[in-house]
């Protein structure tokens, strides 16, 4: 089967892995639910080899890549930060998992750091060195949405600073576990109650703890329709980010990498605002910067 | 034992009832964690009776007040909400239950709304009329911090305005359901922390967002007390409602009615923001409320 090496993802809920060959080929790409979130310390290892066994060989070491929560405090191992401005391509800094089954040998990626103002970040850099791998010439900003959305300003293929908002995980949680959980429910969508929340708090940031009430007494009122008030309280949020995110997007170059529905919410929300966001050119960064990483632990074995 | 009357405080955690005699005095207290929440339709009526079944007589009917989420939608029976401004003591608009073990009279209270901005009240208002009972005079704010913080502008004996901010529900659940939950445990507190986070707020509220992870950002990559980090949770969102709320308590005599470690933070944060916040001296808030609605009752059987 010629397996060179193999690509991980290994984040808090999924566990993505890439069986690779020598001419850079995917030969197979295999997920699964056992995420950082769910494992014990000594669980990852029985976990990653529950779905790359029937790729390994007893006559060589394959090597094995990984980035993401796999190499936070509660990780498998717990793998430095590097500080920026650093390039986020880290495989010189990548900590060797040992001792493993001994027909691997396995790598966790760094993530970065930041001092002032403190933030982190654990699987993005990867993205971001993915993007950076297929546009080597960039200088901008790099927006990814999701969970913990990061802002990266990229200059001469470092990331100069970085800046995470909580915005993604705090609208689970008002849509899930919070009284609004009654108003926001279904799979309804309004794009204009999503612009007009939007400019509301981009305005007004302050009124944000209000407004959000307000979406569950208007409803009980007025009965607004759920996707309606799930799309405001989106915007509410989204607008709340991008006014502190203003240094990072005003007059500047943006890509926005993430999930498609997750970039196509803040292509909305950015040009609503007059920012300058860059056609969708970024595909599968996760790999592309494992890659990155590959190639510079096979510069270094030679 | 002469039962008159009995009062009800029903929220959506907790069942709360006074036996009352001819006196106007409290024979019984007694209380369930039989709250609204944990209640279907038919669930209510046992859930009461189990409380006061010894003290009925097949004599007399006994009235039964009741307050809060009791007459919500959810509730044993939607109560009407009284538009202000108005009295916050409804007991005209109060909702007959029916038909009740015939033992029994049950009244719920009616809540209060407010179309534009769209709020609602259920409860608080009881809160507000007990203290209105006791200081018939008061003009100005009353402030009743907790899970969902009111904010009303009394004039006249009426409400006039009122204001809801979700601040303790996002307190909570930033607390026991975000990534914050790894930095902010236990029981440790620092006032210095909750004041310096307030202040950060109230200037950029826009920040809250990427505030918030910066908690968990420095507590990777520096070990912050977990006291210091949930003061500070606290301060960001306490500081983002008092940036909001400022028309209501700027140049107005604020009154704060809670639970006394709400109260606390709400009149450190008033007073270090220059608020005029007058001395503690609401009392059983809810019972008075609660024996104003009665006093009501009885003049309109008479």
């Amino acid at each position: 089967m010629n397996v060179e090496w193999i690509a991980v993802d290994w984040g808090t809920s999924n566990l993505r892995v890439w069986v690779m060959n020598a001419q850079g080929d995917v030969i197979d790409h295999l997920t699964s639910d056992q995420g950082m979130g769910i494992l014990t310390r000594d669980g990852f290892e029985p976990a990653l080899l529950s779905l790359i066994d029937g790729y390994l060989s007893t006559d060589r070491i394959t090597p094995v890549i990984c980035c993401g929560m796999v190499g936070a405090r509660q990780g498998w191992v717990e793998a430095p930060y590097s500080a920026v401005p650093c390039s986020p391509a880290g495989y010189d800094q990548a900590v060797l998992v040992g001792p493993t089954d001994p027909r691997i040998s396995v790598y966790i990626l760094p993530g970065l750091s930041q001092q002032s103002p403190a933030d982190v970040m654990r699987g993005e850099e990867t993205q971001i060195a993915g993007y950076l791998a297929q546009s080597p010439n960039f200088d901008g900003v790099i927006c990814l949405p999701g969970t913990h959305t990061k802002w990266a300003h990229i200059s001469a293929a470092e990331v100069v600073s970085f800046k995470t908002y909580m915005t993604g995980e705090m609208f689970s949680l008002l849509c899930s576990a919070s009284v609004l959980r009654h108003s926001v429910g279904g799979d309804d969508w309004d794009d204009d109650a999503f612009l007009a929340a939007l400019d509301q708090i981009y305005s007004r940031p302050q009124s944000l703890a209000g407004d959000l009430f307000s979406l569950r007494a208007n409803d009980l009122l007025s009965s607004v329709n759920a996707g309606q008030s799930r799309a405001a309280l989106s915007g509410m949020l989204i607008g709340m980010e991008l006014a502190a995110a203003r240094p990072y997007w005003l007059g500047q170059a943006v890509v926005l990498i993430g999930a498609p529905n997750m970039v196509d919410l803040y292509r909305k929300a950015l040009a609503h605002l007059g920012a300058m966001v860059l056609p969708d050119t970024a595909n599968d960064v996760t790999l592309h910067g494992l890659q990155a990483a590959y190639a510079i632990y096979k510069d270094a074995q030679t």
